[in-house]
C-alpha cells in the first residue's frame, strides 16, 4: 500500500520511511487513540481525527477504513503484547520496562495506557478492557510458571500501566531524563520477581 | 454538619454513620469524581453529579458548594496522601499497597487512579496533574533518603497508580479475591525497594 500523504507530514519525515506512508499511519493511529480514549465511541469522527492528525479524511479511511474498523484497530493489543512479550523468562522483566520505555520514547505510543481510559465508563470503550484481559493479561497468565498465575499477572499488567502513567503524569519529570536501562534497574527487578512466581 | 440526605441512602447505610451525613457525601464525592475524570470542566453539571449520587442538587451545593469549590474537593490528593504515607519509613511500601486495597474496599474510591483521566488532555483537568506533582510526588520525595529521590518517587506513584488501574481494569479478576495482605506480600516488595533507595 503506497501512501498519498496529503498534509501534516514533512518531506524529511516521509524520507526516512521508505516502505511508504509509516509517518502518515503513525500520525492517524495516533490521533485516534487519543480520540477512542478520551471520547464516548458516538462521539468520535473520521474526519476529527483526520483534522487531529493532519491528513484528509479519505486518507483515514483508504489506509483503515470506517470507523468501526479503525476501532478494531485501535483497540488491537496485540501486536504491543506480543512485543513485550518476547522475552524468555529470566529476562521478562526487563525486557518488558525496556521495550515500554523505548516505545514510548520512538514515539510509538505507550502500549497499555490507553486502555485506563475506559475504567468507569460503560460505553463502547469497554470493549477495550475485554480486548486487555484476552490479549495481555490472558496471554501473560498462559507464559507464567508456578503458582496464582492470573493473579501475578494481573499485577505484571498493573506495574506496566502504572509506569506508562507515571512517564506521562511527571513528562518533565525526573523519569523522563532518565536511560531506558536506568528505568529497568529501578522498576524491573518488581516485575521480574512475580514472572518468576 | 448535619446532613438531610434527601434519596438514594437506604436508613441502614445511614444507621451505620453515626456523625451523620458521611454517606450521603461520599455518594456525592465518588459521583463528582467520576463527572470530572470523564468529562470536559465545562460539560460537567452539578444537577447531573446530584443525580448520579441520588440526593438533590441543593444538598450537592449544601455540602461542598458550587462546581468550582467542587472541583477544588475533589482535585485534591492530600488527605490520600497523608493517610497512604503515614507509617515508618521501613514499612512504608507495604502500609502503602494495604491502605490503597482497602481504601478502594471501603468504597472510598481509589486514592491517584483518577489523574490518569487527565493525562493527553489540555482542559482544566490538567489541575488534576498540578496538585498531584505537589500533593503526592513532591511530598513523597521529600520523605525518601538516599539519592535520585524526585526519580524513585515518581515511580513509586507509578506502582500505586498501576496497582489501582489494574484492580480496576480486572475488576473480577484474581486480585478482586486476594485479600489486602496477600496483595502487599506480592505488590509492597517492589515499592519498598524504591523506598529504602
Amino acid at each position: 500500500m503506497t501512501a498519498r500523504v496529503t498534509t501534516g507530514t514533512p518531506p524529511e519525515a516521509a524520507a526516512t520511511a521508505p516502505e511508504g506512508g509509516a509517518t502518515g499511519k503513525d500520525a492517524i493511529l495516533l490521533a485516534a487513540r487519543r480520540a477512542f480514549t478520551q471520547r464516548p465511541y458516538a462521539e468520535v469522527t473520521i474526519r476529527g481525527i483526520a483534522a487531529d492528525a493532519g491528513v484528509s479524511a479519505s486518507l483515514v479511511v483508504k489506509h483503515f477504513g470506517r470507523k468501526e474498523q479503525l476501532f478494531n484497530t485501535v483497540a488491537d493489543f496485540g501486536p504491543a503484547a506480543e512485543e513485550l512479550f518476547d522475552a524468555p523468562l529470566g529476562g521478562l522483566g526487563r525486557h518488558m520496562v525496556l521495550t515500554l520505555v523505548r516505545r514510548r520514547r520512538e514515539q510509538k505510543g505507550d502500549p497499555f495506557l490507553r486502555v485506563v481510559f475506559s475504567l468507569g465508563n460503560q460505553d463502547e470503550r469497554s470493549l477495550l478492557r475485554t480486548r486487555f484481559h484476552e490479549q495481555v493479561t490472558a496471554r501473560l497468565t498462559a507464559r507464567l510458571p508456578g503458582r496464582e498465575r492470573a493473579l501475578r499477572a494481573e499485577l505484571i499488567a498493573g506495574h506496566l500501566i502504572g509506569l506508562g502513567a507515571t512517564l506521562s503524569l511527571h513528562r518533565e519529570g525526573a523519569g523522563s531524563h532518565a536511560t531506558p536501562e536506568h528505568l529497568a534497574d529501578l522498576y524491573a527487578p518488581a516485575i521480574q520477581r512475580l514472572v518468576a512466581g
